[in-house]
């Protein structure tokens, strides 16, 4: 051993307490971990949280609260949880409830039902890797009533915890290579930054191909082609990610776009992974959501038989808003079998997702029937939350679009709205001065002078020039107005300091 | 483009259905996700399940059913949870009961306190991706007082997925290099196959230390020092691994054993990674849990301001095998500023870990105190569990050793044994020709014979040349009696067999 390196490892004296070099340091830890950016919790967000306890610590300023519409956390927000749920979740947590006359009877039969499913009748227990039976079985009959009868065998569907971890398991099992034979997998600009974040980890390529913004966000084959085309001169493009309903940008595909997708998908080889977790979470009049899966199937067999696919769901969205649970499934079509095999494998080493937020997967696609005591009151409350998030999509757009230097598509979907800023020269130059993005300039100034936290677009991505940020629609109504007016005079102030 | 790559591209008919190569094949896929192997929900359980069906459906097996020790799954071995965990659990799904006279104030109490500290007061919103502030608090206290008065800041606590996405994270963190300079992380010998599956995934080096079998699976300085110096020679050995009490092997490391592991890893500049989710389970006569980090303080400034330690704790083992739920913790120690904020980013990726288990951590850490209306039932159910498993854990030790052909060290702690078995050398040659493992051998015909779901030692890793199963003790005593006793009848007629 050389003297330099028994140097190294013996502790030294500094300012009187013995120290020595860490083993793990910035330079010595893992590079794709730091390469790793997720805006929606990134500095932003850390200011809003400081901000929130000087007010708390009695620190003035010219707002009395932070208002957060940085991430899609209903509940958060006060959106209210399905009552039916909880009440099966409590059954589930404390079966000795089964006993009380307080819960209706589906309830009950929902928890015995999956407390049998559960090892000693315990959601304690782990389940299988790829999630309890029942519920896998319940999730196929969920997904085949929603494609009009296109089959779904239960074998193929894996619960996961939330949706991230599927698509981070997904693109876990498709990223290998080095140089120019490194896998890419093509992503939407904007896109949602868990995308980003788990390819700069897995150090694969991110291949990014650009929403239409003049088209409401829509998905160009002209761009997918030249997005593609581009990255075989340095990559090895695999697949292919779509978020839809759109997520930070909140437009629906039409059915032409999706089965261009596909298309294009099949003739490139390309595997498809669809981010499909704000199903139910579409307002615009003449929208519709369409599933990958159900389109595909319409194609024929030349596509159904092919087309690699790899569907995602999650209890965190839509009329749930379920976030905490961590509940989710995943859904591989036309998957080679011995790559399953490799997927269950890899799933087992993390035992199991959350049971839960398993049993909380199963009421979402298992909700009570007509007939069945808990219905009415199940669908007044989803009915109530679609509509109030729809009500609250068109008043955002139309509020925004009254900003001179704003411009914003409607929110066909999903939970947020992405508006155009113009931002003038001045404030660039000054961001830029600061290292810092002109939009994340512009959020950090609105957060520190209305209390308004919002995500730059610089977070999620965008073509170079425009700037944007995003916010949700999930404010309470009387919150999310005075919001936007702040963001409206904010945006007028800004404009006028920099001109 | 050449035209073998178009030719790949194109549909081809077979068998009557258009089919063309797959994107994702075992032969494209991610290499190091196909190293990964996870025994404890391996061949063997497949198998067992598949027995089970076959049970069902009226297949004759000259048993009735299986009885599976293969998975520390209390509850699904007929463990009752706690009462006042699971009160509080319903009353955080179903916030209405706090409204019901059916719930001691304690844990209405408890359960008040938690859904303020969730977001919209529901568990159903986000966390901070690190953990709820107050449950991160309440484990800190629970550390400070389970280590004497070691002080812990709620900053340095993450609350997990369990203990292995804890765990993943950190080696996460340290791994990187390639050739030579590859990430070494050295991990006991048997070990929790988590260790190899993530290190596996990871491309890192797996760095052998062997337990002392002849000495109840101690640690032994000559031995850690052995396995490093081999390693030097061809990676960068940069962490050490312990799990205590010890899984699959059941022993509870001394006092002194501590302290000598974390001299050696001062010394030799090792990050310390202590696994101590059994640390309630501590069975035998003499044997008590010393924590890594109690011990570290115990050695004064000269390591406890320098040795660097990550220390992983559970919902799903001791007396709670909540696993299910997913509940964990970490506490980082003495990690560098710049590398903690990495590793804040990159947990917030994930967003957070499941508000359910979170919650259940906190009520394990914050358990029901003297004068609380739920102390007495707590401290009897939780007395009645620990007893039990001691009874059993003593049992297993005493039935093992009357077999002829197997040595069992006593169980300490934890939940396992992992007796030594002689295999006949007819026995060893017929498993190598099947090309399977001589004690996967030995256990699949095990669970053919008798239904009996044992892991072999081989997937934990052994000596060369030594067998071993590893059972766990969760069994209900009636169960435990049969299983053993069948084993013993097994083994002796196994041997006989193959001699």
């Amino acid at each position: 051993m050389s003297a330099s390196r028994i140097g190294q490892m013996l502790p030294s004296r500094s300012n009187g307490v013995f120290s020595r070099d860490k083993v793990l340091t910035i330079d010595t830890m893992n590079p794709t971990v730091k390469n790793v950016e997720y805006a929606v919790r990134g500095p932003i967000v850390q200011r809003a949280i400081q901000i929130e306890k000087e007010l708390r610590e009695g620190v003035k300023k010219p707002f009395t609260e932070v208002i957060k519409a940085n991430i899609g956390d209903a509940h958060a927000m006060g959106q209210q949880p399905i009552t039916f749920f909880r009440q099966v979740l409590a059954l589930c947590s404390y079966p000795e409830l089964l006993n009380e006359n307080m819960f209706p009877e589906d309830a009950k039969n929902r928890a015995r039902r999956i407390l049998q499913a559960c090892g000693g009748g315990s959601v304690g227990a782990y389940s299988a890797s790829q999630g309890i039976d029942c519920v896998r079985q319940d999730v196929a009959r969920y997904i085949e009533r929603r494609d009009g009868g296109v089959p779904c065998d239960p074998d193929n569907v894996y619960l996961t915890t939330g949706a991230s971890d599927g698509i981070v398991t997904m693109l876990k099992l498709l990223v290998c290579g080095e140089g120019a034979s490194r896998t890419g997998v093509m992503i939407s600009i904007p896109q949602y930054p868990l995308y980003s974040a788990a390819l700069a980890e897995l150090g694969a390529v991110q291949v990014n191909y650009y929403l239409n913004e003049e088209k409401c966000w829509s998905m160009d084959l002209s761009e997918l082609e030249r997005s593609l085309a581009e990255a075989r001169k340095h990559c090895n493009p695999k697949a292919l990610c779509i978020i839809n309903p759109g997520n930070p940008t909140g437009q629906v595909q039409s059915r032409q776009c999706i089965e261009d997708v596909i298309r294009f998908a099949a003739k490139e080889r390309l595997f498809l992974m669809a981010d499909e977790v704000y199903q139910d979470n579409v307002y615009a009049e003449g929208c519709q959501f369409h599933s990958f899966k159900k389109v595909l199937f319409e194609l024929g067999p030349e596509y159904s038989d092919n087309v690699e696919l790899a569907s995602f769901h999650s209890t965190s969205k839509c009329y749930m808003g379920e976030c905490g649970f961590r509940g989710g499934y995943m859904e591989v079509i036309n998957m080679d079998p011995e790559v399953q095999a490799q997927l269950s494998k890899l799933v087992s080493v993390r035992l199991c997702p959350p049971v839960p937020g398993q049993a909380l997967m199963d009421l979402v696609v298992n909700s009570p029937q007509p007939g069945e005591p808990s219905h009415t009151t199940f669908m007044k409350e989803r009915t109530a939350t679609l509509s109030l998030l729809a009500e609250k999509a068109k008043l955002t757009e139309q509020i925004l679009n009254t900003v001179p230097g704003i411009t914003c598509n409607p929110v066909q979907g999903a939970m947020y709205s992405f508006p155009n800023i113009s931002l003038p020269e001045k404030s660039i130059k000054e961001a830029k001065a600061l290292g810092q993005a002109p939009d994340m300039f512009y959020c950090m100034k609105l957060l520190e002078e209305t209390g308004i936290c919002l995500v730059p677009g610089s977070g999620f991505g965008q073509k170079d020039g425009t700037y944007h940020f995003r916010m949700t629609i999930l404010p309470p109504t009387d919150k999310l107005k005075i919001l936007l007016a702040k963001v409206k005079e904010f945006h007028q102030k800004f404009t006028q300091q920099y001109s």
